[in-house]
């Protein structure tokens, strides 16, 4: 069996998660190069993990390295570009979410990946994580009845990187960054309907010195089937990740907790090594989570992606509802900053999302 | 010891609730006369529970029934009228939530309880509640630092009496029934600041056929020290009463879960009695509450009020907290209907609050 | 209403939590007089909590304090002759777990109260504790079939006092302490069958040079009705109380945990002033308990012996109780001697419990 | 890359496990043969799944099918003679636990397969169980300090096929079945040390009338360094599969939940497909498994022996782990008898364990 070649780019936390992903998981991959800008961090990345080729420029990489595959994991403002000249330079393209910066990027994306036809898939792992899935088919199934409310949360004390909390690199704060989470997983477990409507609110409650983004929000979204959707996401919950879902029905109810409530439960006087994602302190009570990737639905992301590429089949999860996504999360910083409800379709000329949020003096960009 | 002398009004669930709260844990009480308009539920309630004296007219209770104290758990429409007749007569008031249906109603309450000197206390029982108590004495000792994000639940598939989905007699839907708990408990757990906005939206899911009122509400409201409090009520959510709480604060967080949290958890194939409030089957698993009277409060909240009576001191909670509450109930439902986030204070003549939702000629009448 | 006047000997760890029992919830009783054999402690609780009278000798109170009752709550090897001496004296009496150090004080304690015709009630609170209680009723009705397997586990770091560990007035360690919880327990909740035999394991594991008792122990007891009952008690479990049980029935099951389950969740950066008894660190995540006397029983087992004093009727929870469980508890360190499952009846002649464990040339003494 | 072929033995509830397995996490292995004794099964079988041949004789197997693993998942009294007729012809061996049903066998299983330098692995799960493996690896971190007791139980309702029940094909009941899990799982956590005696009691509470074999059990466990293994076993708690494991140490505790801890936790009033192994019903509230092979352990195992097998090297658990768990289900037995704690090692002449504890005329036999 001939193995399907794939360049990582980015050699960060979610480099390391894919790796991992693709070596554990995914048999029919083989990561033949990485790129990072720091020629200290690609070389270090490639040969602790035995890769046979390192970059310090995405140029170079996309003439040079031996795959069909690119794996794009670096800063939000790089996304479009990179997408783009990997698919003319004919390969195949999965990006981490969020798609992009903005929704000119996505449109753009999308059309020269179709154009060079090559897949572009967006990486919302939520549609593809165990326990999450698992309340989907009980939905589907009819367990619940007819949804009326769906929830999703996602919130931590911050991410690792500083280029998350630089806007200009990254778009947003944690509704850009995380909330992202919630609209794509909304629309997977719904069967993509359209939204109609997005109210948020958002506040800079703990990163305030360090971050023009916002690092604490709430969203609700209404979607044309009658079902309300309500994200919450924070950069500014101690003690490890915290990732919940509740979906209401007429008939029922589900919830399902990610990391909390899969862990084994720890008392330790002395500590450890590690609990969890951002866990904080490992002494006294901890939740110790365990085959994180695979829970969050990293390496059945990746794994599917690899199979389409392989089958020429089209991806679940793409630049389309990458797309979808942008456009809520541009309605909800407009809204954060009108205080009021934005019906969709919703679209603004703007350099970055959260420009609709803190610069008043955008008001008239919104068409 | 001499005790205080208490008349119920309403024979009902909460008549049920506050009795077995006097008997059992208010020593310095005792429930002197039941009032209820249908004479055989009055005579019967009276008989069970040897209450000395029965009545089926408030006027003819008032001026013959021996008592210092009336607590009114009628239907919402009755309030207003009843406490002033109540305190008019020369009697110490505590009225259930919500405070009335109208806030010039609100007004005119604490003015006739101001002239007559009596006693007027709001029953937010939530205040009491040992373990949402404990929250909010862990926040007060700096165990999570500064709160900015504060949650309230309260869910279950429906009321008791009819008289809730009448909206005539209740004032509207779930937001009106147990939406006033989150907003009175937000405001005691933050120390009542003032709130600066309301965000509302809500569905009518499940009862569609049988109410004007909705079932399924969400509520953001944003309070001048920097908090957000994120409200989610239902009347569409089976499986058993959901009460719970979150507070985030810059240094922690706090989870409280008053029924699911507190129960044994039983599984049972034949089924048995009584799991908890609206449980539905007792077949398979269920989450065995027990001592639900006082895991929510209602005898702390009965014995205090007793006891400011005795000793002449003003009540925790009042009528300008029930009257707090209603004001943001009112933007609420202006929220919903508008789409967008309501300015505080805010006020508008209607007739009942839900009028605010889903009577769009109404809109002249706001101010 | 004329109040019933309590005695309460000891000012410790379990003196506070029956004094705050009577004082929030057992209306009918009065704490008119505190011994401690340390002046300082007895006149510093007697001035705290404004109780009347205090005392150095308990002769002295049995004379001249004003009271029905004494509430024994002093060391255990003491237990005995202090209740004779106060049923001589005219008084009630209620002794804490466990009733007394010897099987032939058990006999002498009964006898000496029947011809005083005073009531002894053995005061094992967790037949009053609701959430047990809640599951003993799930059982009456049905809900899990025939029983056939009831687990009670208590554990933490190690008691409050000294003398626990000193075998001469304890008894014995953990098992003496909290195993006797599950023994008195299980008898309740079956309705008191006899024990047929007794197997256990004990060992020294966390404060060995602290003790000749054990701090930690595993219980099986076979009932005549067929059911096995498994009892797990440690001193050595940190992290904080921890208190379960777990019911086994042939058609269903059920859980309760008291102090875990019941709480908030909390994170906190910097922690905190108490989370729950034994808790050890507060920063991190802890479980916070809340209201525990209540939780755990207390008011509501004293509040039954003061109405039994009041209406003359015997308490439910008796000295054959205390004697029964000091039956197995007595064939229980047999058994973790012999590492043989040991039948009842058993008695032996010791100077206390724990003897029969760790002295093999007591083994002439086992009739 | 060449496949490493397997022939699967069995075509029942562990078949379905191992070839899901194989197929989505070993990608190193492929499955060319199944074998059943039922015809009808062996075809619908390997038709269902494209397993290239089937059988109804294992010799037949052994003789024709392209493999080089056998994987035996068929009835206990079998493990032996075909495991060593497999590796006498010439395969690797993969046996399901328990090893096999008499300590001669599990030494003639040895032997032969090390004559014939083949592999043999002893397939217990729980030691590849992600969650418990976490749980493992904080413990070798120290994170609890030293270890003293430490626990695991697995209860469901009964298994699914008839021969379980029947004492002369399954060698014994739940300890058999299930208890050789918890066994076997102590010796991997705490680094095989040697037990030095086993005490255990049983009864048939549930299946009276189907098996002589118990179908509740209790086996505490003392190992040489000190530390006590309590292992619960049952088939005879309703509600689905519940697996638990606790490990207390001098410093800390570590809980884990395999089934209901990881589960989503669903209402559902109409029910659904399938909760989880052995739920029963579907309505009401329901914990929600997913993944189960995964979580179980099951691939990872899979995935170990096959590399093994790839690159010689010595499989983790082994033959004489599954002696050493066999000794100790002897010694179980031979308690649950005696009453008494059976020191170990011990070894006893009988057709299958569980003679050791219905049939008293055997006592002549131990030696």
């Amino acid at each position: 069996m001939e193995k399907t070649k794939v360049a990582l780019l980015g050699a960060g936390f979610i480099g390391d998660i894919h790796l991992e992903s693709y070596r554990r998981f995914v048999p029919e991959a083989e990561v033949t190069a990485v790129f990072s800008g720091t020629e200290r961090r690609a070389e270090e990345f490639a040969r602790q993990h035995k890769i046979p080729r390192w970059f310090t420029s995405i140029d170079e990489l996309l003439k040079h390295a031996d795959c069909e595959v690119v794996d794009i994991g670096i800063p939000n403002f790089l996304h479009a570009s990179v997408a783009e000249a990997a698919a003319r330079a004919g390969k195949h393209v999965i990006v981490e979410k969020p798609l992009c910066m903005r929704l000119e990027e996505a449109d753009s994306m999308a059309e020269t990946c179709r154009q060079a036809n090559k897949k572009l898939m967006y990486a919302e792992q939520l549609c593809f994580a165990p326990k999450y899935e698992r309340v989907r088919h009980l939905i589907q199934e009819g367990a619940i009845g007819k949804p009326y409310l769906i929830k999703q949360s996602e919130k931590h004390s911050g991410p690792h990187s500083d280029w998350f909390y630089d806007v200009d690199r990254s778009g947003g704060g944690v509704l850009m960054d995380m909330g992202c989470h919630a609209l794509g997983w909304f629309r997977w477990m719904l069967g993509r309907p359209a939204a109609k409507s997005v109210y948020a609110t958002m506040d800079t409650v703990l990163h305030k010195g360090r971050t023009r983004g916002e690092d604490q929000s709430i969203m609700i979204v209404e979607f044309e089937n009658g079902v309300t959707g309500l994200a919450e996401d924070s950069w500014a919950r101690h003690g490890g990740m915290d990732d919940r879902v509740e979906v209401y029905g007429t008939e029922g109810v589900s919830y399902a907790d990610l990391f909390m409530g899969n862990s084994a439960l720890t008392y330790s006087q002395r500590g450890y090594g590690y609990a969890a994602e951002k866990a904080g302190t490992t002494q006294g009570w901890t939740f110790s989570m365990f085959e994180e990737a695979f829970n969050q639905g990293y390496p059945q992301e990746l794994r599917h992606f690899v199979e389409c590429v392989r089958e020429d089949r089209e991806p679940l999860v793409t630049a389309a509802d990458g797309r979808a996504v942008l456009e809520m999360i541009y309605a909800a910083y407009h809204s954060a900053r009108t205080g009021a409800k934005v019906p969709l379709p919703f679209t603004a000329k703007v350099k970055k999302p959260v420009d609709l949020w803190h610069q008043p003096d955008l008001q008239g960009a919104v068409t």
